[in-house]
Formats: C-alpha cells, sequence, structure tokens
C-alpha cells in the first residue's frame, strides 16, 4: 500500500466505522420505536434513518457514481422536514434502501484511486476547483462522514 | 501541493471546519444558556464544551504533540459524567482553554507531512500498527472531527 493508498483507506474506513454504528442503532428498532422523535418537538428517529439514506444516495452523482437510485426520498427527507410530507416508506423499505444504497457506495468507493479522491466532486465547476483544490471528493466523504456523527448523537438521545 | 498534501490538507480542512461551527454555537452562549440540557435530563451544553476541549486536549499525546495542556479536565469531562463533578470550570475558563488547545492542535498540524499523517498514533504498540496501518494519525484526526460533528448534532437541540 502507498501512503497516499493508506491515507484514503484510512478515511473510507472511517466512513464504513459510522455506517455500521448507525446501522447498529437504527436496524435494532422496529417500526414503533422508529416512529419516536429523539427529542420531545425533535425530528422522529425513521426522519433521520430516510434523511440519512437521501444524502448518501445524493454522494453518487456528486462523485460522478452514478444516478440517484431513490430520488422519491429527496422531497419526504431533504427538502422538507420530518412531518411535512406525510406519506413516508415504511421502516423496512428504508432499511432495504439503507443497505442498498450504502452497499452500493462501498463498492464504488473500492475502486477510487487516491487521485480519483483528490479530484473535483460534481457540484464544483472545474474553474473553481483550480482555485481550490480541496474542494475534492475526499472532502464529500469527510463531510458526510461528521454528518453520520452529528444525527447520530443525536439519535442517541431518543428514549427506548 | 502533492496529491497527498492536498489529502491531508482537504482532511484538516474538515477539521477546521468542525471546530469552527462548534466554537460559533458555543461561543454564542453566556454562562446561563450554557447551563441548559439539550434535552430534558441530558447534558448540560456546559458539560459538552468542556468534553471536546478535554477530548482535543488528549490528541495532544496521542499525536505526539506534547502533553496535555488540563489534565484537570479529566476528571470532570472525560471520566466522570455530567454532574458527577460539581465544581467546574467557569464557561469563560473553558472556552479560553478551548482556543488554547485547539489554536495549538492547528498550529501542530500544520507542520505534519502526509507521511506524519500516516505513521502509527500513541495509542497503537509498534506490531499491532504493522499489522494494521489503518491506525494512524490521520484515523485519530477523523475520528475526533466526527466526534465533534456527534456532540454538535446534540447542542443544536437544546433549547435557546
Amino acid at each position: 500500500m502507498t501512503p497516499d493508498q493508506r491515507l484514503v483507506a484510512t478515511a473510507v474506513a472511517a466512513w464504513k466505522l459510522n455506517i455500521e454504528r448507525a446501522e447498529k442503532l437504527f436496524f435494532a428498532l422496529d417500526d414503533t420505536q422508529l416512529d419516536a422523535a429523539i427529542a420531545p418537538g425533535k425530528n422522529r428517529l425513521i426522519y433521520l434513518l430516510g434523511h440519512l439514506v437521501a444524502v448518501h444516495d445524493g454522494m453518487r452523482p456528486l462523485l460522478f457514481i452514478g444516478e440517484r437510485l431513490h430520488p422519491e426520498l429527496e422531497a419526504p427527507f431533504l427538502i422538507g422536514a420530518d412531518r411535512a410530507v406525510t406519506e413516508i416508506p415504511s421502516a423496512t423499505a428504508l432499511k432495504a434502501m439503507w443497505r442498498e444504497v450504502n452497499d452500493g457506495l462501498l463498492a464504488a468507493f473500492a475502486k477510487f484511486t487516491p487521485d480519483d479522491w483528490a479530484s473535483r466532486h460534481n457540484a464544483v465547476p472545474e474553474a473553481d476547483f483550480a482555485a481550490n483544490p480541496l474542494r475534492n471528493r475526499l472532502a464529500i466523504l469527510l463531510s458526510r462522514t461528521t454528518h453520520i456523527g452529528y444525527h447520530l448523537g443525536q439519535a442517541q438521545l431518543a428514549p427506548r
């Protein structure tokens, strides 16, 4: 393993660890438990689960992996706040999408080279990237890893 | 900037962004506001502030930067849960330590080479590191970055 391969493998391992932590928390809960709010008047656990799937699905176009697999998650889990959209997928369906989306990302990451990670992501124009080469694909991976932690910290507060 | 320098610069930028987010949240609150719990019966904001300073101070020995600057924070903010230790530093004192510790880390990071980041951290023995080279200093930086996010997500829930 070259030094730069080791660096990106470390970042992918950190991502994977947080995916596993979230999976452990959400998958242990049934539909009733997932319907609980993390604190009075705050988001429900099922919203956080759907939100994470929707955000991770959005990493596919951002990292040039492909189109979103589930664009129908954008309205209830990205654009709208919790409870703004009343018809949402079931917990069982969201858990299946979680596996599909996150397994797909990991399979794609396994083929990324260090140069791929250091390259422009899809939301930054070429000219802007030339001016700021830190707006790369690794930055997306790190930001989305911290984003899992952000909502895991909240999910951990929910009464069981 | 070489590709591996770009990768580690991206990770340091992600750390810095989360430090700034936390600083923006905590520094805007006065002593009374920091005394609020994030949710009924949960940690107070001042505990999260002290906890983050204590964890970041612990990165100094872990990353071979130096000894802890404030070992006195371990008892109230690392070993004990919130309210287990009744005498804790004031919010003003914790904010000053926040600056001291985090500015010191950033100054140290500025001197780290990609090879430094890919090297063993201080809590993993040489033999274990040979078997698992992902237990490196970058892994600590990424884990502590996600840790800020974890508690920021919680802090964001506190009533203002």
